[in-house]
């Protein structure tokens, strides 16, 4: 996986026009920050196309990219895309709809449509130093919002009102949003990997899971904390162990060459020859940037190879029902010789003790 | 427009099974709440399908439906698909991307795809009280979260600033998440039919829209306000004035059987008449409920008559590039005879000028 040029993808595939419909590419090739249009480049021009809705913004925001107004998008579309008579187009077919792709290919009989599948995953792939910036930015926010959370998690509080509390901050603190429904989890609703807070009571002696990410000038953070409430047991420290040494293998295992299922593999086989291996069922991690989840995929089906400018997360984690779970989650970038840390909190269990 | 039965439509299409993927749908027919997971329908039985991370969540939270857990998505569907020994297929084709279409129908070579289109949206469409109850409470939510921020709105304050308090009250009373970024457009900036919250500080005799939203439950509120910082000159009174109008006409005009193009008709000729007709580029309205925007449409394009039931804004607007903009939107349900506002913040003029 390298990351091509949206000109060579053009090339590539053989085809005289791409339609891009996912808001974060569109952004990321054109600049245009709203919630609706489509973007449609050939080796000579790009065009983005959007309703009246956005058509003062559009005209701020993109660069080197015309803009064209539509009153329907399909139809919108379909006219603009006569008009460039072109033979075969390539749209993002992992982010059109069957319906609208019926629709426009109904109106334009005579063009062969070419799926851009996985493909497009990779545009974005590699990070410049000016979208690290950007994540390290959201990643600070989100930091500094969770640190000031620390002080009430413990025994009482609801799992919501800690949610909320950091959400809160992290807008007052010049987040664009959340990064998605911050997760908290305590007791035996840590074994839902993506439990979202709930009214529940965290109580003494109960592990808390807290996901939580947010977006900032339209770049992701993502990080897990698993926190104990009160000296932890035997079990406790056994299996958060566990999940800590799976970590730290997938860490080290983190170079530009190596593939992405030797990652998974690395804190699988910890999780598994512990004995916890059918705790543990979701991928080792996955790319994030514009959008939260992106290519790359550390799991065991991930296909292709890390290299330099990727930025991903490693979160293993074991989640036993009934008894509930342990996350571990930090974002790295791939370097010329290894990785870099992004997030900047704790994952060791001595750090994760709340003692109030 | 009526609204059929799960089980009608599977009749109608002449399908075997219907295969449900917005999260939507599936939250409706089976109760699921998560965020990734697929419904099969036959008229025998209900399955609901979703990887490890979402297993006993939907064992808790699903009803009426048969539970399997899947590795990976498209595999997990097929496998299941294939045990049904179905001939034809029907499937949620506008919430179904191009590409998953092609790798599901490459598993499944015998089996015939039907597109279900618009008619999917039919489903939901008419609220029962159990879901008005829902939207009351967002709106309620909202409604409250947007007075304790009035006082912010004034001259010097950031519009982020605004979003932010009416956001972190909006979760603090209980709201799952934001309906949508809120949106605070202040000045020319009010132009911007969806212009997101910016550093842009409000300036004395500037209007402001803020368009605010909750989700409560599953269900979610939309309302906008315009309001005016000090006394409102001639022209800002006139064009608030038509907007106002526009939206009572509308408004009379709802009654069980009148079509959607009706309604919006009503809105647009009082704007056309008043000489700002290409002003409003957007529709008069749009449904609420499980998602923020469904069926129906309120828009000259708009097909379907309104029933009793039915929930759906009511927000004409009028914006001018470099002066700025007005829109006002109510929400609504169709009751036997007419309709009855759910949002309850006044839409008058003169209780919209702030004078601080």
């Amino acid at each position: 996986m390298s990351q091509p040029s949206i000109e060579k993808m053009i090339q590539q595939a053989k085809v005289d026009a791409l339609l891009l419909l996912s808001l974060e590419n569109i952004r990321y090739l054109c600049g245009f920050t709203g919630s609706d249009g489509a973007l449609i480049v050939t080796l000579q021009e790009r065009t983005f196309l959007s309703d009246s809705r956005y058509e003062e913004q559009a005209r701020e925001e993109i660069r080197n990219t015309g803009f064209k107004k539509y009153r329907q998008k399909i139809d919108g579309l379909a006219q603009f895309l006569k008009g460039l008579r072109i033979k075969r187009l390539g749209f993002e077919s992992s982010a059109m709809t069957y319906e609208d792709y019926k629709k426009l290919k109904g109106k334009l009989a005579r063009v062969s449509f070419v799926p851009i599948g996985a493909k497009i995953g990779e545009l974005r792939v590699r990070k410049n130093a000016d979208e690290i910036d950007r994540i390290r930015r959201a990643v600070h926010i989100a930091t500094t919002s969770f640190t000031e959370a620390l002080s009430r998690i413990k025994a009482g509080t609801r799992e919501k009102a800690i949610a909320e509390f950091i959400e809160c901050r992290m807008k007052r603190r010049g987040g664009d949003r959340v990064a998605f429904d911050t997760i908290v989890a305590s007791g035996p609703r840590a074994a839902l990997p993506h439990g979202a807070a709930s009214t529940k009571r965290l109580q003494r002696k109960e592990t808390v899971i807290v996901d939580f990410g947010v977006r900032y000038q339209g770049y992701h953070s993502d990080e897990t904390k698993t926190l104990v409430l009160g000296p932890p047991d035997a079990e406790k420290q056994r299996i958060y162990g566990i999940v800590r040494r799976a970590q730290e293998k997938a860490l080290k295992a983190i170079r530009p060459g190596v593939s992405f299922r030797r990652i998974d593999e690395a804190a699988r086989e910890e999780i598994t020859r512990a004995g916890y291996g059918k705790y543990f069922g979701h991928g080792t991690g996955h790319g994030v940037g514009l959008a939260i989840h992106e290519a790359p995929s550390i799991s065991p089906r991930g296909r292709g190879v890390a290299e330099e400018g990727m930025v991903f997360t490693v979160e293993p984690g074991i989640y036993i029902p009934g008894w509930g779970g342990v996350r571990l989650e930090d974002m790295i970038r791939v370097t010329g010789r290894g990785y870099e840390r992004l997030t900047v909190l704790s994952k060791d269990l001595k750090d994760n003790i709340l003692a109030h």
